[in-house]
C-alpha cells in the first residue's frame, strides 16, 4: 500500500470514528436526562450540549499541545497549541482527540446532576478538557509520556478517559454534597426514580452505537483489526448485560432498565482498554465481570453515602480500573503479572493527580461563584431555576406558574431575575 | 487494487455499515416502544436491549458457524464455532453478520408485545439467534447452502432475515394468542393506540438510516455498486411511502403516523432481496407496491385474529415475500419466470422450516416457563408486573403506586415478589 | 492512487457522508415538532417524514437533471432525468444530492408549523425539491452553472441549501400569516412554548452529526481535506454556543434550550459555505459571530409579525447569509473585497429568484387547495384534525375525545371525515 492511500484511508477511519465519539454527547445527554426528575430534564441536558462547546474551543486551544505536543518533560506538552496550520492528517486526528476530551468532561455532568449551577458546572467542565484530562492523558498516550515510557497499556481509554472522568465525578460530589432528601435520617439511601426511562434506553443504544468509534477508532488508522475491536466492544457489551441479568436474579432484584443500561455501559468501559489486545473468549470474561463490579461500586457509593445521580462513578471509574487491570491478565501474549501492576499504577496515577485537583477545583469555584443551588431552587427544579423555562410544559402545569406541583402552593420566592425581553412562561397561547 | 488495499477496503465498509446495522436495533425499540401502551413502553424496550446481548454470545458461540462454517451437507455448517482465532477480516464478517442475526431476533419481540413474559421472550429469542436463524440461513447465503445451489437469490435478506423473523413472530403469536381485550365479543378489532408516536417516527428514522448499512453493506466488500444500492434503497423506501399516503386518501382511510412509518418499512424491506440487482426505477416500482401488499397483510391478520401488536408480519412477512419474489421480475437482466419459482421455493421454505420449528419452541418454553403473563399483570402492564418500575413515574401517577389508573382501585395482588435491597417505586423523593 | 482506487475511497466517503445527512430529516422533526405545542406534535413529523419521501421521486425525476445534467445556459440542466443507466458513481452522487435537496426542503415545514395544511405542504414541498431547489443549485453548483462561472464559492451550501431552504419559509410565511394568538392585539408577540424541548436538543445533535457529512462529504471525494472541514464545522458550531450564552448574560435573557440549539445551528450555518477554505482560527470567528447575527434575525422577525414557529429564517437565512459573504472575509488565501462582492451576489440572486417564485407557489396551492387549516382546526390541533390522531393518547386526554382540553368544553365541530375502516381514536382499550 503506498503512504497515499494509506493516510487517505486513515483520514476516512478517523473521522467517521470521531463523528461516532461525537454522537457519544446525545447519548449521554439522554442517559442522565431520563434518570433525573423531569423538574432538570433540560439542565442536564444542556449542560451536555454546551460543556462540549465550551471544551472543544478551549482543548483546541490548550489541550490537543498539552497531550499530543511535544514532551520533553514526559509530564506535558509544551507545542502544538491553537493549531491552524498542520498537515492534513493532524486535523483529522485533532477532531478525534477532541471528542475523546469531551467524553471525559462530560462523565461528570451526570453525576452531580440536580443540584450543580448551570454556571459553575461549565467553568468546571472547561478546565478538566482544557487542563486535567489533557495533563494526564499526555503521560500514558503522548509518545513520551511517563506512564507510556513505563509499558502503561491504555488503547482505548479506560483509565484515561473513563476513570479519569468519573474520578473528576467524585471530587465534585466530595464538594457538592447528596441531594436533598436521598439519604433518610437513618443515612438510608432514597430512591429518586427518573422520569423517563425509555430516553436512557435510548441513550444507552445511542452511546453503544458510538463506542464503536471510541475503540475500533482509536487505531487512529486504517487498521485490519478493526473489525476484531469491534467485536470484542459489542460482546464485551453483551456479556455484560447477561451478568447483570444473572446477577439481580440471583439477589433477588428486580431487573431494572437503568440496571441494565449500566450494566452495558460497565462492559463496555471494562474492554476500552484491552480491546484490541484480547480474544473474543477473554472479551466476554471481561465483560461478565465488569456487572458485579459496577454492584461493588454501588454499593461502595451508598456505603460511603455519596450521591452519584446516574451511577458514573461504579460503571466509569470501577469497571475502568477493572478494564485496565484486565489487560494484565488477558492479553494474547498471555497473562503478565508486571503488566498488572503498571497497570494498577496507572490508574493509581490518575486517581492521586485527578481527584484532588479536580476537587481543589471546584472549592475554588465554589468560592468564586458558588458551586450548588439554592435549597429552593433544588426543590423546584433547575429547569426553572436556572433557566426560567421547563422541559414539558404542557405536562408540568405546576411548574409552569412558577409553583411547585407537589404542594401547589404558590412559590415565595419570585422566578429568576433575568430581564427578559422575550417573556418565557408566562401566558403561554392556546396550549391545548 | 492490490489485494491489501481491497481488504483495507472491506474492513472499513463492513465495520461500516455493521455499525448502522447495530443501531436498527434502536429504531426497533423505539418504533415497538411508542406504539404500546405507555405501561408496557420500558419492558419491550428491555427486550430489545437483551435479545441483542444473549443474541450476541450465541450466534458467537454456535449460529455463526452453523451458517457460514463448511457446510458439506448443504443443510448447516459444522466449523467456526466460537471463533478465536482467525484472518482479520473474518471478525469484521463476524461481527456483520451478528447484527443481521440480531435483526432477526428482534423483529418478534414488537408482534408479541405488552403479554409474553421477559424471561420467556429472552429464551425464545436465544434459540432464534442460535439455532433458527443460522440453520435457514445456511440453506441461502453458504457458499454450499441447498437453495443458494439452486439459484435463489436474496441479496440482503427480504427472506433470510425479514421473513424469518415474521414467521418466528406468527409462531409466537399463534402460541400466545391476542391481548386482552383486542378483539370485541363479535370479533371487530378495537385499536389499541401507542402512546408516543414521535418515538415511532424517530425509530423509523433510524431504521431507515440503519437500513443503508444493512443493505449497502451486504456486498460484504468495497464495490462500486453501494451508491446504487443505497440509491435504490431510498427511492423503495420513499415510494412506499408516497403509495401508502395514496391507499389511505382512496381509501377514505386517515393518514396515521404508524401508518406511513409502517409504509416505509414495508418498502424497504422489499427492495432488500433485490437492491442490487434492479434499476432505480425498479426500485421504485418494488416499494409502490409494497404497500397495498402490506393492507392485504392487515386485513389477513384481522381476518384471523391474529393480534400483531406493532403490524410485523405485514411488514416483514409479506413484503419479505414480495421483495424476494420481485427479484425474478425485475431483475436488470430480464424477467425470469424459472428465477420466480425459484424465489417463491425459498419463501416457503422458510416458512416451512422456521413456523413450526418456531412454534414447537415456544410452546416447550411455556410449559417449562410460562409464556405469557397472567391476567392481572396484563391489565397493570408489564413494566410494573416485571421490572417493578414505570417508564414516566411523574406522568403515570396511579401505576406508581400499584394500581392501575384507569380504576384508581388499589390493586389486589401485591407488586412483584422479588425482595429488593433497593426499593424501587415506593417513597420517591420531592418529585416534583 | 490509481483512478481505481480513487473512485472505491470516493464511493465509501461519499455514500457514508450521504446516509450522515438522511439523518439529518430525523433533526429536524424532532426539533420541530419539540419546539410545537403536544397538538400538533406529529403533524410536523409527518410532513417531514413525507417531504423527504416525494421529494426523493421528484428529485430523481427531475431535480437531479435540472441541477447537475448539461447545462448549456448557464442556468439549468436538461440531461441526467429519471437516471437508471450510469456510471457507478453517478449513483453515489445522486444519493449524496437527494440527502441535500431533502434537507432544503425540510427546513420550511418548522417554519410553517402548526397551521399549513398537511396536502398542501406536501405539494409545495415537492415542487420545492423538484424545481425551485434544483434550478438554483445549477446556477451555483452546476459547472457551467453562471454564479458558479462568476466565481462564487458555497462550498456545501450556506445559500445554495439553508437560504433557500428559509426563503422558501419566509415566502411561505407571507402566504399564512402567523398562528392565531401570536401576536396580542397591541402587536406583542406571546410565547408558544415547545411541548418537547428533550426531544429539541436530541434533534440538535442529531442535527449536528449529520452536519458532519454534509460539510466533510461536500468535498464529493475522499480527500484528505476532510479532518479540516469536519474540525472547522465542529468548533464553529461550538463558537456559536459560547457566544449565545454570552450574549444572553449580556442582554439579561434566560439561557434557553431553544437559543442554545438554534445557536448551534447558526453556527454550523454559518461555516457551511467556507469551511474547506478557512483556518479554525476563523472557523472560530465565523461562529462567534453567528449567534448575534441570529439574534438580529430574531428581532426582524418580531419587528415584521413573521412567525416563524421554529425560528428557521434566522438560522438558515440570515446566517446563510453571513457564512456564504464571510467566505470573502476569512478565506485562507486572503480577504478578497471582490469576492465578497459575488458573494452578496450570489445570496441575492437566491433571494431575488426563489423568494418570489415560492411565493406565488403557495398563493397557487392556496387558491387549489386551501394553504391553512380552518380556525377551529388550528385551535384544536393538526395532529387530530388532520391525521385523527394525538402524539401522546394516554397523556392528552381532553384531545383524545375529540375536545379542547383547555376549556374542556364539548366540541361543536365533528371529528375529521374520514370514513375509517379502523376508527382509530374511539374506544382505546384498557390504556392503564
Amino acid at each position: 500500500m503506498t503512504p497515499e492511500v494509506q493516510v487517505m484511508l486513515n483520514t476516512l477511519w478517523v473521522v467517521t470514528a470521531a463523528i461516532l465519539v461525537f454522537f457519544m454527547q446525545a447519548g449521554f445527554a439522554l442517559v442522565e436526562s431520563g434518570i433525573v426528575r423531569a423538574k432538570n430534564a433540560i439542565n442536564v441536558i444542556m449542560k451536555n450540549y454546551c460543556d462540549m462547546c465550551v471544551g472543544a474551543l478551549g482543548f483546541w486551544a490548550v489541550g490537543y499541545g498539552l497531550m499530543f505536543g511535544v514532551s520533553s518533560s514526559g509530564w506535558y506538552g509544551t507545542t502544538k497549541f491553537a493549531v491552524n496550520n498542520a498537515e492534513p492528517f493532524e486535523f483529522s486526528l485533532l477532531f478525534f482527540q477532541m471528542m475523546f476530551a469531551a467524553t471525559a468532561a462530560t462523565i461528570v455532568s451526570g453525576a452531580l446532576a440536580e443540584r450543580i449551577r448551570f454556571n459553575a458546572y461549565l467553568v468546571g467542565s472547561f478546565l478538566i478538557t482544557t487542563l486535567i484530562y489533557p495533563v494526564f492523558g499526555s503521560w500514558a498516550w503522548n509518545d513520551n509520556g511517563w506512564l507510556k515510557q513505563l509499558g502503561f497499556i491504555d488503547f482505548a481509554g479506560s483509565t484515561v478517559v473513563h476513570m479519569v472522568g468519573a474520578c473528576c465525578a467524585l471530587a465534585g460530589l466530595a464538594a457538592l454534597g447528596p441531594r436533598t432528601g436521598r439519604y433518610a435520617k437513618d443515612g438510608t439511601p432514597r430512591p429518586i426514580p427518573g422520569h423517563n426511562l425509555p430516553f436512557v434506553a435510548l441513550g444507552g443504544f445511542i452511546l453503544w452505537l458510538g463506542w464503536f468509534g471510541f475503540n475500533a477508532g482509536s487505531t487512529t488508522s486504517a487498521d485490519l483489526s478493526i473489525g476484531k475491536i469491534a467485536l470484542n466492544t459489542h460482546i464485551a457489551g453483551a456479556a455484560a448485560v447477561v451478568s447483570t441479568i444473572t446477577l439481580c436474579g440471583l439477589l433477588g432484584r428486580p431487573v431494572l432498565l437503568t440496571t441494565i443500561v449500566n450494566g452495558s455501559l460497565a462492559g463496555l468501559v471494562a474492554i476500552t482498554a484491552g480491546c484490541a489486545f484480547v480474544t473474543p473468549g477473554s472479551a466476554i470474561l471481561i465483560g461478565l465481570i465488569a456487572a458485579p463490579i459496577m454492584f461493588i461500586g454501588e454499593a461502595f457509593l451508598d456505603a460511603f453515602k455519596i450521591d452519584d445521580a446516574v451511577g458514573a462513578i461504579p460503571v466509569h471509574g470501577f469497571c475502568g480500573v477493572w478494564g485496565t487491570f484486565a489487560v494484565g491478565i488477558f492479553k494474547e501474549s498471555g497473562t503478565d503479572v508486571r503488566q498488572m501492576c503498571i497497570q494498577l499504577l496507572g490508574s493509581a496515577a490518575a486517581f492521586a493527580f485527578v481527584f484532588p485537583t479536580a476537587y481543589v477545583m471546584y472549592r475554588i469555584i465554589g468560592s468564586w461563584m458558588q458551586l450548588r443551588v439554592s435549597s429552593i431552587d433544588e426543590q423546584r427544579g433547575l429547569d426553572f431555576a436556572e433557566h426560567g423555562e421547563v422541559g414539558y410544559p404542557e405536562f408540568q402545569e405546576g411548574l409552569l406558574h412558577g409553583g411547585t406541583a407537589s404542594t401547589g402552593a404558590a412559590p415565595t420566592v419570585p422566578r429568576p431575575a433575568v430581564t427578559t425581553t422575550r417573556p418565557v412562561v408566562t401566558a403561554p397561547v392556546g396550549r391545548n
